[in-house]
């Protein structure tokens, strides 16, 4: 397996942020050895009884069997005197392994039960790394009591640690707000650059606030935000058969945030954070790219043209030559499947009117574009000129080092 | 402009075919400097009055003005007396580039109408090469009389040059059958390998044959195998803003080759082998791939799985790092949108039983699949288990050699 040992050039200056401690909520992070050795593989979350949980889960028809067990299980509170948890494991993915996976989750749901005196239907577990090896669930129920030992509020960042596979850097966002001059808070964790390196998948996401709501409400928000945050992003078009975010409002702070206009800012805000350092972790990524589309006739078909364009192999393969190569904009626009006349088409590269009206703009000169090309960060805009429709997509470039990744080193 | 030099090592051995003359069809090719200098980049093709022309073209929404103007002109005979013409030009695609693209196909459709004595209806034309730059439509006028001039029943292979960019090899294919004893010959030429090297695109097909057909038979025959032939290849997942498929048939054999089982599996072979070249000259191939899938709910979406497998940039770089990754073709069905059932599923490589019934097969030895996985040609087999849907779809690997093209060189 490829060790990617060189933090992406993309990633947030100044390292891991510190991250606020969310009242009701623990964490810890051991090493049970489940494929890697000498780091941490394994974490647990604990959760305060009568929070709120909700989840989003990928929608591969070949999901694992953590991603199964969590979705049978979201929306039920069998005891609400209990609390929930949440366990993460790396190295191993536990997707394809047939009843074997299914056995392995309730193992090791069920040693988190017994040891934190939960209900099991309250444990959520997620799996990453190799796909359609068996899990070695004894592993994990071997460190429960280490875990269990090991809850601390304040080791979020140990967990974030834990949860990786290839990505280059842990991910960690907040955001803390007042409501009528009461805090809340919210401290989230993110891992993954796509489907990674050798086997690996997967993108994980855990986000914990102290805000007080309902689960139906939260559920609503969070399937909201998401389809504005992950499902706006994209590395290779890939989609892991583990994808999870899951959230947990624990209440503690004992300010309702229900239907409240900052705190759904905020945790837009944190969901949004996580889903761009996501991207800036993608395999081999030297660009991060933002995709606007305006100007179509639905939301629906501006998503379309937005992910056309972000998951076009040419386009981000220009991207990374560094090339103003609009004339694959065009095709990407072409090929999206969505509403869209040649003749009302508008392009820019942030604020450089490339083409208008079915053909390139009269002012617009290649070296201006070549210079902005240079840039890290990019803008790549596009008006359909049809209606109102928007929408704004995430992405990375192509380059030889996603190659390396994928196809030099053998699993 | 990178210029490609070196022959795809997929290229049938033993060059460009022989392929036979059709009775009622002449080629010339000349050098008209449209982009590139010291070869020929025009071709045109004569066919005698009393043919049936049908063609298929690309779904783009920003398709390029010679696709528009044949997509207005297809199934007109405006004088029964008279023939038709195609005119192709590599190095410019005459596309995104507003009224002027429509000028420029005005200015050279007419002078072909002029000089060959035809109505400018009869005319079709193609153009391949750069987007959004103004086609020099009089370099092409300036060398109409040379062309006709160069008419000749045996140029086709001179003409399989002319329409390429950065085509590696030129593309030809033949059938001969007989049909109650008597001769019918079919020839045909193409150009392509996806969206190829900087601001290069679009695939051209150019089939040719003397049986007798209707045009309205010849076009729901044609439609039929584009679906089953050029609609089931994928170099990159990205569409051309140009790609054009036409054939003629000048009936000159006296056979009617009308629902004629025979023919319709002779055109399908030259088609399909044909399409099978393209991908042999993907941008930076190093393997030819067939992506079979069966068992599926409908066709439609065994169509879509084949798609998903065949288009995944992560199944892409497994095969070109020689790695029996099948936990990707797992990760592909499960993001293809088809009907899948993770339990149900059956993966093979060539002969090799790798998964069945949800997990790894007991007999599967991953030795076995890596040597397998070191040939040039591959067959990746996928059934669902669900139904009789089935489709089979043909590509290439994802290499180094696609990202130089496609990146390391400025447009």
């Amino acid at each position: 397996m490829a060790t990617i040992t060189k933090t992406s050039p993309l990633a947030p200056a100044g390292g891991f942020p510190s991250l606020p401690a969310i009242n009701g909520v623990e964490f810890a992070a051991v090493e049970a050895g489940v494929r890697y050795q000498g780091r941490k593989d394994v974490m647990l979350a604990r959760i305060a009884a009568g929070s709120s949980v909700a989840g989003v889960f990928t929608r591969s028809s070949t999901r694992a069997a953590p991603v199964l067990d969590c979705q049978s299980k979201l929306g039920r509170v069998s005891d609400q005197t209990k609390g929930f948890a949440f366990l993460v494991n790396s190295g191993n993915a536990n997707a394809f392994t047939g009843k074997n996976g299914q056995q392995a989750v309730e193992a090791t749901t069920s040693s988190v039960s017994r040891t934190l005196g939960i209900p099991s239907d309250h444990v959520y577990s997620a799996s990453t790394g190799v796909i359609g090896e068996p899990l070695p669930a004894e592993r994990i129920v071997a460190v429960m009591e280490a875990l269990f030992a090991e809850l601390d509020p304040e080791n979020i960042e140990g967990a974030a640690h834990a949860i990786m596979t290839t990505d280059t850097f842990p991910k960690g966002s907040s955001r803390e707000i007042e409501i009528d001059g009461q805090p809340v808070k919210i401290s989230g964790i993110a891992k993954g650059s796509g489907m990674i390196a050798p086997d690996m998948a997967t993108m994980l996401v855990y986000i914990f606030t102290d805000g007080q709501i309902g689960t139906a409400q939260l559920q609503e928000l969070v399937s909201g935000l998401n389809d504005r945050t992950f499902n706006c992003i994209t590395v290779d078009s890939d989609t892991s058969t583990s994808d999870t975010l899951l959230v947990a409002a624990t209440g503690k702070s004992g300010v309702a945030v229900d239907e409240n206009e900052a705190f759904s800012q905020a945790l837009h805000e944190v969901m949004l954070d996580l889903a761009h350092q996501v991207v800036r972790d993608g395999e081999g990524a030297t660009k991060f790219v933002e995709v606007k589309v305006s100007g179509a006739s639905t939301d629906k078909d501006a998503h379309k043209v937005a992910l056309a364009i972000a998951n076009s192999p040419l386009v981000k393969t220009a991207i990374a030559g560094e090339d103003p190569n609009w004339g694959r904009i065009v095709m990407a626009v072409g090929k999206s499947g969505a509403e869209a006349d040649r003749d009302r088409l508008t392009i820019r590269f942030g604020d450089i009117l490339v083409a208008e009206n079915g053909w390139v703009s009269p002012g617009y000169k290649e070296e201006d574009a070549a210079a902005y090309m240079k840039q890290e960060e990019l803008l790549i805009g596009t008006d359909l000129g049809l209606g109102d429709g928007a929408a704004t997509v995430w992405t990375c470039d192509l380059t030889h080092g996603y190659i390396e990744i994928n196809a030099d080193y053998r699993s």
